[in-house]
């Protein structure tokens, strides 16, 4: 084990947290959250929160959705798994393992609450005006094509044989 | 929160801990071990082990296969991510996020340590001799079926055009 207590001034931490994200796409638009809290406080990026003990990556999930959007999403596959790590000096000040996850539009209208200051679907088009991280902008764009691939898979059925 | 602390005699944990687990295929067959230790104690399943602070998925993942079986082994795709959570009455016992990576054989020479008190390469026909946990088999299946489809695209690229 590496053990960094001791070490440091802040907290220590003795295991990564573990974090989902939604990427929910509803009427060709991306649903996204303006932080009102650190980190990135400000900043655009998608819904999604820290998995608590003894709830499944999907439950916390469309918790965290319900908490911060209003919204009740289904999650549908998983995009991407990514670390996030921060360090300061010999120190680790946080450590995030994340799972974000395709979503579905299920019921509700949208409303800010929680670590959300406002709440929007924007268009793959307008995304530059929302100016978010790189791994949030990725992720947004798998989303896209993900879905996208899929309509087009529907097209191509319903064409016939 | 949920806050199991208090109720239970077990240590509190206070989040999930991440793990990772490899699908190692190399030369058609898949690398078990045995584990020495609780959980699953004498059991065959993938390599693999708990993410240590400041440590990405993938360098705990090679430090883990490295510790376990000697082999020095490439991430190449995540496989799956689940959640294993065991209860005891109203709390929490013990609770994993677990990411199953395919991988590539580097170097090494299989030798058991660490956690595993056995390793083999294992043909998928000789799989159910091994009794694989039921999420291990699947895991393992899922590999070959990546490697085959892997191989298939190979040998139609090569047929020329």
């Amino acid at each position: 084990m590496s053990e960094p207590r001791g070490r440091e001034a802040a907290p220590a931490i003795d295991r990564p947290s573990v974090g989902v994200g939604a990427v929910l796409i509803h009427e060709g638009k991306v649903l996204l959250i303006r932080r009102g809290k650190e980190p990135l406080r400000g900043r655009w990026v998608v819904p999604g929160g820290t998995v608590e003990v003894g709830e499944t990556l999907e439950e916390a999930l469309v918790r965290e959705i319900q908490e911060e959007t209003g919204l009740v999403v289904r999650p549908i596959e998983v995009v991407t798994v990514f670390d996030r790590i921060e360090r300061e000096g010999d120190s680790v000040r946080y450590h995030y393992v994340i799972v974000d996850y395709l979503c579905r539009y299920v019921s509700g209208t949208p409303r800010a609450a929680s670590d959300a200051e406002e709440v929007a679907f924007v268009a793959c088009e307008d995304l530059p005006r929302y100016a978010l991280p790189e791994k949030a902008l990725e992720v947004v764009l798998d989303g896209f094509r993900r879905v996208q691939r899929e309509a087009e898979g529907l097209a191509k059925g319903r064409e016939g044989e």
